[in-house]
């Protein structure tokens, strides 16, 4: 299957979520028949969705209002909630300067120490309003906020890195955090991230992780394939990487979700990704858009602030509809950007899947979108149509 | 043929309506002696086109008109015509709210009910005026209309879903349509839709259908590739399809013809989806820029108003002239949006294709068309060269 | 090769101009030293470049020019030219009116009679000031046409249709052009076309044509692929056709050189179809650019007036210098459209061609332009770059 | 792996850099603890990047600071500095005038004689300063200015054509450059280019050039193949070349770097270049951005004041920081436009290459960048959103 470059370089061929397409099978199913719930770290959840740990995202209200329906919110420890006790006038500042502007602005508010009371006390905000406080720190300052959060009473740690390696050698006088001890010794569930390959994902489960986040460089306001030319479009690193949770499960009985994380803006995105053997996925500028996001209709990626090299940048999403209507609807858009849970269930119905298994087996084409349905809004624009 | 994902997942290559194109071979014909007369349901047309159940294309006037310029127009049982007994001022209000506010006044429109008065009253019309009536309702309601429909005088009965299937898991309480019982009890042709594989293809042509309609997710107010990440470029569902037919005639001697159903704007498409092994093909957005359409210079998919998940979108269409210069010509634009049977005839002609079979089998080749005429006008552009 | 569409459909992948790339190799040469003359019908020519027979493009004055220059100047028999005395306004109101008005004027103004008086005075006019008469008939008018043009004093005959064929089924009462015959006949050299194909080619060559011209669908001013659904890419069609001329010439010792007709804008693109296997390039646009081209500043497809099925388009091009600049140059322009001798003979150098038998053998990669300097483009745009 | 264009003729599928992306693999490395330190004729330098020798990007003190940030300048012999004592004032002519007027006023510009003295008194001056002088001549001039370069005290000296070979057809009278004599005969080393193969880069080799520079017609500013049709994108020829480098090693024990030259603009850029297979990149545009450039916030490729056949072209590049800010650092923009060395540790970083020839290695896939980050921005676009 070895493409070959030039030289004795060879490349795989990977296939990303805009070239796929799903297939009707021999059956269908009533959508209110469907079943969706998945469990992450012994936790049950109906809507296999979780939000990003993003500044733009998630907060304490928007934790709690993502628990109540259904999802999960990931709290990021290392971002403006647990540096600023105020974070509302940063988050209004950063949302009210020019392009130009954005990026210098970020380095020098993300310089403001994380307060470890803060770190805390959001998690026991999440808490007291009966959330599920899931939060997120990298891999340098897990071992330190990692007990910090399971003491405040967090459910759930994600460890989260652009690349995470099992593997990572550091300078001198630095010790690299030992996952699977980490892990080990945490009290409460650990889900690591992001990986690409199988044989990563398979190092990572045998770390112990509770679940593994999939996907680097497509997220909306990820730059990495353009500052750091790194990235593997998802259909196929979430393929590989079911394939390790496959064979692990095999191997050992446990089963490690894998989640599906970059680059899913619509209710389609989100099929395609379980299709590709995912069993929930990671969103970002999708809630990004809700009423009560702290992005206050901005989104941007959390290497953004970096001091040396920034690559995430900053877009603007604008607010679309409650929390409520992007993820279980009505939807008020035909564009698939509402009811992402109906949608799902619309598309299993559909598709004849019962459950997340089955979606996971459905038939799947390669049939670009550029030669199908982008062809056709862009010779109606040619022929004077338009949308309305 | 197949492509490995990733994992152990593979898909097959799908191919669209965009990405081919046809061959001269080594006799050409005067277009004036091609024959492009089709039968469906025992009906004999010139004009291989239907037009499709969309309120922004088909009412009573426009049924009539059609039958009389040799094609076939098919009546949505279930839209404005059979909810509204004044349908006009409802049409009106759908073309005059803004891109904002179509999906959630759609909504609102569509939740009047279904009067059984009407839905004979608009049968009779169309009979009475000498037109074909050719009617179209969802599997769920297809057993209530079904017969109400034949027994106002329809010719023709449509059971059209996205997605339609012969094994459907219905919530308890709920019986699903069983189509091959619905198909032999009906006293008129049933023609079914929609479906793009081979398999299912066979399953339905068991039913007894009359013809199937091909295609899901392509056509210019369909969103279900977005919502739904569900689609198949037409090229291949047709193919298939078409397989399945011939394999079926030659098994029974039974010939059901394949209507490809979606995407086709220009005469040009019209040729492909024949020479892709179509027997004739359902456009919507082509005939919604009639002069007299009910869209009023719009065009919507008929799942634009549904309550939870809207998935079709309203587009501007505009109106560029009589049914008769789309259909038959003679064409004020060159673009390849009017004189679709000119097109068609001088393409079979061009062809050496005497008939429509000799059409599905002339040579085919995979031509991107961004790689060739769309690089040329975008050359065009680059060197300040414009469409005048 | 052949690819699986569907069913039992398969194609083959054709490829355009857009789609390759010219590869040096081991010997570069001074391009003084290049030799790019050719022959065609026993006119030994400096430059491979015919202009195309289009009303926006030659009239007699620029066939003189075209003559002078070391080119071919075609004269459409059919248009303007022969049936008005006085052409020019007629010209100057096509390129007044606006893009809704432009088919409905021209389907009116070519309705007008081609007069043999004007058609033979033309002819008088390109000889007596010392240019090559070389003009051109459809099909259905040759075998009248063709007689009066020879009669005249024209140096070469074309019949050209959207695509020739020697088996021509024509209603009853007609008879068809019977090709071989016709040009045994005539006493000037007969020049055919369009083809696409190996087995056509090789048919055609053995009606004794002098050459043949290959390609349907490209052209700037054509939109065949989009109202008939009939095109191949260039590439693909060049390297067929010139397969069928080399296998005739050794099977009868006879070369009949084949031209690309169609697509070919830059510079670029004349060395890409020579290096395809072609022996010169037919072009319209390019030409209709030049100071004193019939079509002031317009161009469009001599399809367009068709009464009934108009199918080609009329395109601002402007005026960007003289015919010698485009020709010869020296360039105004940085682009590629000016000094396509200069542009030949600097690629034939730097390739090591010393003449266009060996440039058709240089070799060639197949590199989507969409991937390199495309994008390289598209990304300087993001970065905020742009051509200033 | 050929594929057939048509008839006899075949093609070799080439890729370019936005073609493919980089792939983590096993390990991750701190960017503090890698390696970018590469050798150029003897010249060690931390930073694997060439200024290209362009009037826009180089001028005497551009290769000062160029050299003293630990990459080098190279300087065009045969451009504005050493035509003219007073450089700026033409500089600032070629920044002022419109979009018509550039190709012409750059022809009359370049057509003052460039002066021997000029030539030495620039190197003197960066040496004066401490600078590496670099210097560039084409093959026409290399035996004049090559001897004249190394006795003012230049470093090295570049021998750039659009396409180098060692059997150059010349007319009579004029001996074309015999490379290997006169690299043997310089006492300085010298650098070639550009070439794109294996078997011209293994000739180039073997002529003693210091270094090859591969790349022909990806450049920002550049128009080759659109003004020629000559062009292969940069990952197949740097990996063609690179393999011939490395067979030349093992052959002989020399080591050749290879320079990927040409479509370089982003930091993730300059990481697959050197994933290809390159030692280092020369790049142009992205420094034409510095402030102090010559080019005044414009960019233009060395072939635009051709006299006859101008074959690049002006880009407004604009000015969006120090030179230090882009090679070095810290960044002001999140589009990897600056800190292109920390964009390559970062990547080296997170792949686990600690050298550069580690980096040679790492896992690539073919993933078009249209069907992944670019499909987001776009969907992102249709969605409402935008780059705010």
């Amino acid at each position: 299957m070895d493409i070959l470059l030039g030289g004795r370089r060879t490349a795989r061929r990977a296939y990303g979520i805009d070239e796929i397409a799903l297939v009707p099978g021999a059956r269908t199913v009533d959508p209110q028949l469907t079943e969706t719930t998945w469990t992450l770290g012994g936790i049950s959840r109906e809507i296999p969705i979780l939000a990003s740990a993003m500044d733009s995202v998630v907060d304490v209200q928007q934790a709690i209002r993502l628990s109540q329906l259904g999802a999960i919110g990931v709290l990021n420890l290392q971002g403006v909630q647990t540096r600023y006790a105020e974070p509302e006038a940063v988050l209004t500042e950063i949302a009210s300067v020019s392009r130009d502007e954005y990026v210098t602005l970020m380095q020098r508010l993300y310089r403001a120490p994380v307060q470890p009371e803060l770190v805390q006390a959001r998690i026991r905000q999440i808490k007291a309003a009966g959330g599920i406080a899931a939060v997120s720190a990298t891999p340098q300052d897990a071992a330190y906020l990692g007990p910090l959060a399971a003491a405040a009473g967090a459910d759930l740690f994600f460890v989260q890195a652009t690349v995470i390696s099992t593997d990572h050698l550091a300078p001198q006088g630095v010790t690299p955090l030992d996952l699977a001890r980490f892990i080990q010794e945490m009290p409460i569930p650990v889900i690591v991230g992001n990986c690409v390959t199988y044989d990563i994902a398979l190092d990572l489960m045998r770390t112990g992780a509770a679940a593994l986040l999939v996907g680097i460089g497509p997220g909306a306001a990820c730059t990495s394939r353009g500052v750091l030319g790194i990235g593997i479009p998802q259909v196929t690193s979430v393929a590989d990487c079911a394939a390790a949770r496959d064979d692990y499960l095999a191997e050992t009985g446990c089963y490690v979700p894998v989640v599906a994380d970059g680059g899913i803006i619509t209710g389609g995105d989100l099929c395609k990704s379980i299709a590709s053997g995912a069993d929930a996925v990671m969103i970002g500028s999708p809630l990004a858009r809700a009423e009560g996001a702290p992005g206050q209709g901005f989104h941007w990626g959390m290497a953004t602030p970096s001091p040396v090299l920034p690559r995430g940048t900053r877009i603007k999403v604008g607010t679309t509809g409650t929390l409520e209507e992007i993820l279980r609807g009505p939807a008020r858009y035909d564009d698939g950007t509402h009811n992402l849970l109906g949608a799902l269930k619309t598309c299993m119905g559909t598709l004849g899947a019962k459950d997340l298994r089955q979606m996971q087996q459905v038939e799947i084409v390669v049939a670009p979108s550029l030669l199908t349905e982008g062809k056709v809004y862009q010779k109606a624009q040619q022929l004077g149509m338009g949308k309305s």
